[in-house]
C-alpha cells in the first residue's frame, strides 16, 4: 500500500527563473525564503546552511550551475564552457562530506559537455535541475515504501538530526520512511533526538512533522541508552550524508552513538538515503572527509556566550557508523540488508 | 603520591552564620552569591539548582537543618524537636535521585535524637555540618588518589556532567580523579561533555577546570562513539547520584550512553563517589526513582523558545548505568572493581 499524504513541506522552489530555498538558520521562528540568483549564492547558501542534507545540497547545486551558466552565456555565448568551470569548483567546496553535491555537480557537468556550438543551455540544464529534484521525490516515496515494509507496528522510533522534506527535493529520506509508516499505522510514537550542536531534530524535524501532522518527543541526545531501555522504540532511522563501498554510513555527529547503543540494546538501525549518496569511489568509512565546523557552535548558542572563556571545543559534525552496526539501508531502488561490499554492489549494479 | 593542587573552587560556604551558596545557573557569565538564612531556603535552592550535584546538595541539606534548628529553638526552646520535623521533610522533598540529601538529614536527625532538655542545639549541629563538609572534601583527596591510581598515562578522558569541586564540598569526585591525575601527569587532555539540556558541562566543568589552571575541551554528547574511535580516551570519568546496592549507578542523563559506547570502542568507565552515594537500601538501579524535569529545558535555550510550537518533549534527568558496563566505582574508602553485590557489600562493611 502506498501513502503519500502528510507532505506539505518544500525548501527549494524554482520561482519567476531564480532559486528561491527557505532559510533553514531560521525556522522554527521565522520562515524567510532567499532568493538566489547566482552559482555562488547557491554556493554560499550550501556553506552557511541556509539549506543542509545532502539530497537538498545535490539539487541547489544542481540549480546552482544553472545560475552560473545563464551568467556565463550571457556574458559570452562562446566560452562559458569555459567559464563555468568556476562555479562547478565553487559549488564543489561547499560541504566536504556530502557525497550528493559531487553526484549532482557530475551530473550537470556531463550535460554541459555534451553542448556543442553557441546554443543557449539554460533550457536544457534547467530541464535536468528540475528532474533531479523531481526524481528525489519520487525515489524518496519509493523509499519510503520499502522502509515502511520493514516496520512491524505500531511502536516507536527515533530520528536524529534532520533527514526531511527540508533536507530533500521532499518527502525526506528517514522522514519518508516515517511519513509512509506513520500513514501506515506501523508508527505511533515518534523520538526526534534534538541534534546539537545546531538543533536540527529540536528546530527542523520537530517544525517539518508538525506542520504534516505527525505528533514528535523530543529527546536530548544523552537520553538514547535509556529510552531504548524502556523498550517502546524498535527502530533508529536516519538519512545519510556518505555511503561507503562497504556500506559503512557518514551521517550527522551522533548517529554511530546511535548505532552503538541501539546493537546494545537490541533496536534496528535504518539508513534511508538515495543511491545518490552511495560513493562506490570510497572504499570505507575511513576515506571519508569528516567536515569540522567552527568551535563557536559548541561554545555560543543564539551567539550569546555560554561556555567558561579559556574553553575549547572539538566540532566534528558528521561521524561514520560501521556497516556491522547498520540494520538496513533502504534506497529508492530497494533494500540491502546487513551491508557488505558485496550487497552494495549488487544493489548498485541493479536498475 | 598525593597531590591536591588545583583545588580553588568552592560553591558552599558558612559565612557570618548564614549559608552562602554560588548560585550555579549563573555560572559561568555571573559569580554570584546567595545568602541563604532557611530552611526553606536551603530546600528552594537544591530544587531550582542554585546548587546541585549530590554531595553539595547533601552538605547544603545539613546547614539547612541547623538553619531550621536555629529558627525553631528561637521560636520554642522546648518544641523545637518536633517543629523541625516540618524542615527535614521539606528538604527530603527537594530532589528525588540523589541519595546523598537523605543520607545527610539521617545524620541531622540522629544528632536531633541525641537532643534532649532545652539546651541550644545550634553549635552541635552546625559542627556536624561542618564536618560532613569537611569529611567530604577530604573523602575526595583519597578518591582522587584511589582514581588516579587506575589511570596509565599519559591519556585523554572524557567527563560527563560536571562532578566537580562545585557538585561537592570541594576538590570534586569525577574532577577530584581528573585533578590529581592530572597533577601526577597521568592526563593530557580531558574533553567534556557539554551534557544538554542543563549544559553543565559547557556551563561549570569548563569553568572550573579553567579556573584551576586544567585545559578542557568541549564535546557535543554525539560526539562520543566518533571521539573514542580515535583511540586517545582511555577512561570515561563520572560521579553518581546514587549507587544501587549491586552496584547499578544513577546519574547525569547520558552517563549509560557512555558506558555502552565505552564498552563498545573498549574505553573504561570509572564512577567515582563517596560511600554515602551507596544505598544498601535500593537492590538495584530499577528501583532508583528517576527526576523528570519540565520540559521547557529541551523546548526553550536561555528562555527562548527553539523548539517548533506543538512538539513535546521527554526530560528525564538522570538514568540508571548497569553495574556490568562499570569498570570501577571509586570511593573514599577504596575501589570496588567490577562492580557486584558483594563486593559492594564488602566495601560498605570495611572502614
Amino acid at each position: 500500500m502506498s501513502t503519500y499524504g502528510h507532505d506539505s513541506v518544500r525548501a527549494i522552489k524554482w520561482r519567476e527563473d531564480v532559486l528561491n530555498l527557505l532559510d533553514q538558520r531560521l525556522l522554527p521562528s521565522q520562515t524567510e525564503w532567499l532568493v538566489i540568483d547566482s552559482a555562488a549564492g547557491a554556493a554560499d547558501a550550501i556553506r552557511t546552511m541556509v539549506v543542509r542534507g545532502a539530497p537538498a545540497i545535490g539539487i541547489t547545486a544542481a540549480y546552482g550551475v544553472v545560475l552560473g551558466a545563464r551568467r556565463r552565456y550571457t556574458e559570452n555565448p562562446s566560452t562559458w564552457r569555459n567559464a563555468i568551470e568556476a562555479d562547478l569548483q565553487l559549488l564543489a567546496a561547499s560541504r566536504p562530506t556530502a557525497v550528493n553535491l559531487f553526484w549532482a555537480l557530475k551530473e550537470m557537468r556531463q550535460a554541459i559537455e555534451t553542448f556543442a556550438g553557441d546554443a543557449d543551455p539554460v533550457p536544457e540544464l534547467l530541464a535536468l535541475a528540475h528532474r533531479i529534484s523531481e526524481e528525489d521525490i519520487e525515489g524518496n516515496r519509493r523509499m519510503g515504501d520499502f522502509g515502511a515494509d520493514l516496520i512491524e507496528g505500531p511502536c516507536a522510533v527515533l530520528t536524529h538530526c534532520n533527514a526531511g522534506a527540508l533536507a530533500t527535493g521532499g518527502y525526506g529520506t528517514a522522514l519518508g520512511v516515517i511519513r509512509s509508516a506513520y500513514a501506515r499505522g506501523l508508527i505511533d510514537t515518534v523520538f526526534a533526538d534534538e541534534t546539537r550542536p545546531w538543533l536540527q531534530g529540536a528546530r527542523l524535524t520537530a517544525w517539518e512533522l508538525i506542520e504534516d501532522g505527525i505528533p514528535v518527543t523530543l529527546v536530548a541526545e544523552g537520553s538514547a541508552s535509556y529510552l531504548m531501555a524502556q523498550g517502546k522504540v524498535k527502530w533508529i532511522i536516519v538519512g545519510a550524508d556518505r555511503i561507503a563501498a562497504n556500506g559503512d554510513v557518514a551521517n550527522k555527529i551522533g548517529t554511530f552513538n546511535l548505532g552503538v547503543i541501539a546493537r546494545h540494546h537490541g533496536v534496528k538501525l535504518m539508513v534511508a538515503a538515495p543511491t545518490s549518496t552511495i560513493d562506490l569511489e570510497t572504499p570505507t568509512g575511513r576515506d571519508i572527509p569528516i567536515e569540522q565546523r567552527t568551535s563557536d557552535e559548541l561554545l555560543t548558542i543564539g551567539g550569546q556566550r555560554i561556555a567558561a572563556a579559556g574553553a575549547s571545543a572539538w566540532n566534528p559534525v558528521f561521524d561514520v557508523t560501521p556497516a556491522e552496526l547498520v540494520t538496513a539501508i533502504v534506497t529508492e531502488r530497494g533494500v540491502i540488508r546487513e551491508p557488505n561490499a558485496e550487497r552494495v554492489a549488487a544493489l548498485m549494479r541493479s536498475t
